[in-house]
């Protein structure tokens, strides 16, 4: 596991959406924007149904993500987080979750995702393994 | 090949970054922020070292890209193109895409990359494969 700097930290912690990758059983890549937050060392989203992307890691756990920032390397180059991560599904706790990540992505007093008996739902876990992009945060 | 609909090529076109991957010898994810743009029917997008990005998709052509747009689904999800496509490398053209592309991303009179003598570099050129993510291109 490598260590999150602080400053890519903050960007998982903000309210930019993370554009996930995962890989598909032909080895082809999917890839879709989720809210994440962190867990401990962990950054972590919310899945309600057993979606593509939580059947793609249960299979293959190699992920990436990438997420905008503000700032600009030399005038000419947008900062963004690259992390490179190994990724597990845990179950249940999917809403909780969400209803956590609302409060970042939407405003402190949404209610989300707002059903009234949601299902256990899935959580995606990323260890980091290394980081990129353009940024304090990048090697 | 599939149809970009114009409300996605008009995101392709705008001044928003794509995050494009690639996949790796070993079959994992590599992920980067790159300027897109449109040529005729495919995307687009300059590099000026024979870096891992063209690498491997002279090895593998499996690409995706994700771009974020204005807009919200449901009052929730904000809107994002995600395009799959099929990519090929040709060879120059990199620095006179880049100074099209800067107009865009950074200025309608800005010099980039401003070398006296750059080099011919790559260009990466997508084919539309599949279309998806948030907003009224999404199927």
């Amino acid at each position: 596991m490598a260590a999150l700097p602080d400053s890519a930290r903050e960007i998982v912690e903000s309210d930019a959406l993370a554009n996930l990758v995962t890989l598909n059983p032909d080895g082809s890549p999917q890839l879709s924007c989720v809210w994440v937050g962190m867990d401990g060392d962990e950054i972590v989203c919310a899945h309600l149904p057993r979606n593509r992307k939580v059947q793609n890691i249960e299979r293959d756990p190699r992920v990436a993500l990438s997420i905008e920032a503000e700032g600009m390397s030399h005038g000419a180059l947008k900062y963004y987080l690259v992390v490179y991560g190994t990724a597990r599904i845990t179950d249940g706790g999917a809403a909780d979750l969400l209803q956590d990540l609302a409060h970042t992505y939407l405003g402190p007093d949404v209610v989300f995702p707002g059903m009234p008996d949601p299902p256990p739902g899935y959580i995606t876990r990323i260890t980091v393994d290394r980081v990129g992009g353009v940024g304090p945060w990048a090697p």
